[in-house]
């Protein structure tokens, strides 16, 4: 059994017939090659990379796991050698700018090549996906000579990129951050203070880590506005660009975690490290949100990664395992039983899987081609419309993608039976390796409060007010298409449900100050499923478009896997505008010291 | 933080105020003892016991796991030594007949026990919970010569039951097992086959191991009308009871698992093993379906019991972690930041799993009450009566309380957020300790269909009948209570939408096959809902009661949590019956080989 096939077929749906993506990023500056083309051949690339590269090390390297020993981290066995391969092929600075050594390929590209390198071996992926982050950020903020010293080499994959954010005593709560930065007469910074949970923090496949690191300046205003964000090389750069001396930054130990175990969480400390401010003291969060605002993308595509992977392993056992009788006769008399495919509650648990992850995926794409538009586009109106749409997608990418992530790869455990539960078969890998997708890059509640909080408030409402308008666009193009009504009609009611809560929080709101954040997760997850129905009924159309009378099985089963998600999944929105409108008083109403 | 405190005030709340329990049992043949004194006595020292010698071994025994050499398994360090210790207390014969070297206390307390012992350490208590399991089968069909060589020494702790039932090609599916059973001359059999996953096999804590074995006689039917039930013994008995020579059964290899890595799963090949018939031949599966019974209804407290011990550490740990403020306005203005019990997520988190915990334990101790009275009144049609509500409980406590185990224990990690991902805390080994019970024991969706395949149609549907006059009796009894009306119209309402689902199903059945294995899964939820919903009605009506007029908050709470339940966690039945009323269409049109 294969472990992982890439899914060409359907992204090529997805980002060429559904939402023609090369028309649009080909007319973009400085995307003018990204043409259909292009797009499909580094796509097969990249899958012939994961399928024989990446996967043959995902098990290894959970079964051996990273090694730490006097402040050195050494990965599994395969992963150094396979990190050079992949740096060499230009995989780590595919989206990176041609100037910085990048590719220069479009974001909705970058996509799905890290969704592939992901469900190929998510641990692995993880190292190209913070250097991208670090890219981001230091594209956006850095000084023209940080950009000389540090993009190149970043983008060739010769160093690695992390984030060091988090410390013991703060972790969603980053107002409680302690590292100490004090000036140097030479401009640099003295850094000191202990991160952990740093991913990437040490290890032994790149000639330099460069740290990305959040501390506070002497006198610097308290909470989280007294935050300044600094470069910290593991290795000095000399000014001819080769690696000076040690920096005082060293991994005291690593973790011992559920999954991802070829991924290094490293508790890093700093002791008197060297470092340069990135812009300006005490405004590091900004820089820092710039990278964090990729890395939940990256961590949402992390999510559907597992999700794909997962289906198809369990899709493939469903059609091999022979256990019991169909309902409704045997379909193999000769054998001894008939594959389990036949018994609903599989096809319930893989259908389920599929219709999630096809919503997810056009989602994503649609996401990044705004993305890609926000970025590149020449009018700023545009830019500024796709930016909106990004910024309103990024928390619900992040946490929807994730807990799905961790809610179908049990699901496509539970496939395997007792094999499910036993490592040979890797099922419990994808359970352990996905669980922290749910909780790094801010929880997925942080990312419902930045959802229900920060996106739904920036001017009066207008992110929330243009993507009720591009659903209303829709369904107002829709609306004589009696062939799409089984999409639309359902299509339409979520869409008032969540105008509803909407409409429900904020009028609990004005007398409870707990609103909002009772209703967040609940508010999140149904306005997924709004955006699942969208991208279900834009498929829909597309399906029938191109199946015309014929039947081409790709796009009959692209409608009944829609048709099973608004039957079967979407009937949850429901009971979530339910428990949205029963408010904060629930929760609110035992006493502390009664838990 | 202490890692585990046995839920005594919730569980003497529910024996003995909600269901008065001592006052039944006094009256059961057997059970005159089983006073409130002596209840409490004992759950008080299994406690102890729990807190004491179980607790420290949990994260040990992961962290170690079982080591396989030359057919020979070594539990981890300290194993052996509690389980001694645990046998020698007498807790291994705890509910077995005195007359077999048992105690001879009510399952209710037996119940109690376990939930204890898997909260302290799951992988331990599985050793008991399957001797418990055979002892309950050879009680009920072994011969007087089989109970008397082997009872007092499964009582004992002294030797150790397993079921040995599945194969590589047979799992859910029993009907294609293989495994041969040629008959000797002095009435023995000769078995020879290979099972695998199988829980206490082989290891180093008992003198000897007693195999229940599910083989076929020569020229059985084939199918499952031809599975015969033997004993098998590690070692053999000799005449006087002391052990005698090595039998032919060992185990080939030891499983290498998600989680319960303390509890060893072996892969059993028996060599011409001399095995003993149980009962008839080709009548095998009836008598190891009253050992998978127990078992069932013993992996449901698996289930609750990981609950619990979830919840408590993330209870304890969100009155301690300081992060953010509350959005009230800081309640500790001093310290750096509000305990994050203040945010409203995550009581929903904690309150989620108490509503959920509190509602099994309540229905699992009167589910245990009516197999108390099945086993043990003396009036016939009471025995009949309360079997019934055994049977129809078994497949909704098997499947919930474990599918709820593996949700609780995950949202409880999340309570950590990093924290929660790393060893160190514990949290990530409940989610993957927990994760088996929905599988072994017959996987979740095989409780299902057993429960609206088989139990739904028991004597024309008399099991059900009876639950829902049950139900309406409570609704009457109460019907003029205002002050639990609040309680009561969910309950009408949920119990409303189960006789529709259940009548929409029948009807869909008479023209769609699989209408029934469709519906399964969500059927099984709603009716875990209902059950649940009555038990808060039944508590809700309790605590109003004990509570009286003055403030007790553990009455106070009581209350609080039944209402989260109903305005946070019922409103899902809703979307249960609807998925239930699209039928099996969306699941069966997609062609096998679109998956």
């Amino acid at each position: 059994m294969t472990f992982y096939s890439a899914p060409l077929r359907d992204m090529r749906f997805v980002v060429h017939e559904l939402f023609s993506a090369a028309d649009e990023l080909t007319t973009l500056p400085g995307c003018e090659d990204a043409s259909e083309d292009l797009i499909n051949a580094i796509l097969e690339e990249c899958a012939k990379l994961c399928e024989t590269v990446l996967v043959p090390l995902n098990r290894t390297g959970d079964a051996e796991g990273c090694k730490f020993k006097s402040g050195e981290v050494t990965t599994p066995k395969g992963f150094k050698e396979a990190y050079k391969q992949f740096a060499n092929g230009g995989w780590c600075g595919l989206t990176a700018a041609r100037e910085h050594g990048g590719q220069g390929l479009p974001e909705t590209l970058g996509y799905l090549v890290d969704e592939m390198v992901g469900s190929a071996n998510l641990s692995f992926g993880l190292y190209p996906g913070l250097t991208k982050g670090i890219i981001s950020s230091l594209s956006a903020h850095g000084s023209e000579e940080q950009k000389k010293v540090y993009l190149t080499k970043l983008a060739s994959g010769e160093w690695q990129g992390t984030m060091c954010l988090t410390e013991a005593q703060s972790g969603s709560d980053l107002s409680l951050l302690r590292t100490k930065a004090e000036p140097n007469r030479d401009g640099s910074y003295s850094i000191s203070g202990t991160k952990i949970f740093i991913s990437a923090g040490e290890h032994d496949m790149v000639e330099n880590i460069v740290h990305l690191v959040l501390a506070r300046v002497p006198d610097a205003p308290s909470g989280s506005r007294g935050i300044s964000m600094f470069i910290v090389p593991k290795f000095f750069v000399e000014d001819d660009g080769s690696l000076g001396a040690r920096n005082g930054v060293f991994a005291g130990s690593i973790e011992k975690k559920m999954g991802m175990k070829a991924a290094v969480a490293c508790v890093m400390n700093f002791d008197n490290a060297k470092g340069w401010l990135v812009g300006q003291a005490n405004k590091g969060l900004a820089g820092m949100f710039t990278m964090m605002n990729t890395e939940r993308l990256f961590v949402g595509t992390q999510g559907i990664s597992q999700s794909e992977v997962a289906y198809q392993r369990a899709a493939a056992y469903a059609l091999e395992r022979l256990q019991g009788r169909a309902a409704d006769g045997p379909i193999d008399p000769e054998k001894p039983a008939d594959p389990i495919i036949v018994h609903p509650d599989i096809r319930d648990k893989l259908l389920f899987s599929r219709s999630i992850i096809e919503a997810e995926r056009a989602l994503a794409v649609w996401t990044q081609l705004n993305l890609d538009i926000s970025l590149r586009h020449r009018d700023q109106a545009v830019r500024q419309c796709a930016d909106d749409v990004v910024a309103l997608m990024t928390p619900i990418i992040k946490s929807s993608f994730t807990d799905f992530g961790s809610e179908i790869t049990n699901l496509c455990l539970q496939v395997f039976g007792g094999y499910g539960y036993i490592s040979e078969y890797g099922m419990e890998q994808l359970v352990r390796d996905v669980r922290i997708t749910q909780i790094y890059e801010g929880t997925n509640t942080i990312q419902a409060l930045d959802l229900i909080q920060r996106k739904l408030n920036v001017a009066k409402g207008r992110l929330f007010n243009n993507f009720v308008d591009q659903l209303n666009e829709t369904l107002d193009r829709l609306k004589s298409r009696n062939d799409l009504a089984e999409f639309l009609l359902p299509l339409k009611e979520t869409l008032d449900l969540l105008i509803s809560a909407t409409d429900i929080i904020r009028d609990q709101a004005l007398s409870d100050s707990n609103a909002v954040g009772a209703a967040a997760n609940d508010y999140l997850r149904l306005f997924a499923h709004t955006t699942y129905a969208w991208m279900w009924a834009l498929m829909a159309e597309k399906a029938l478009e191109k199946a015309g009378g014929g039947k081409d099985e790709f796009y009959e089963t692209k409608l009944h896997v829609g048709r099973y998600y608004l039957s079967k999944v979407l009937p949850v929105t429901v009971a979530l505008h339910s428990t949205i409108r029963s408010g904060a008083a629930p929760l609110m109403s035992v006493d502390s010291s009664a838990f």
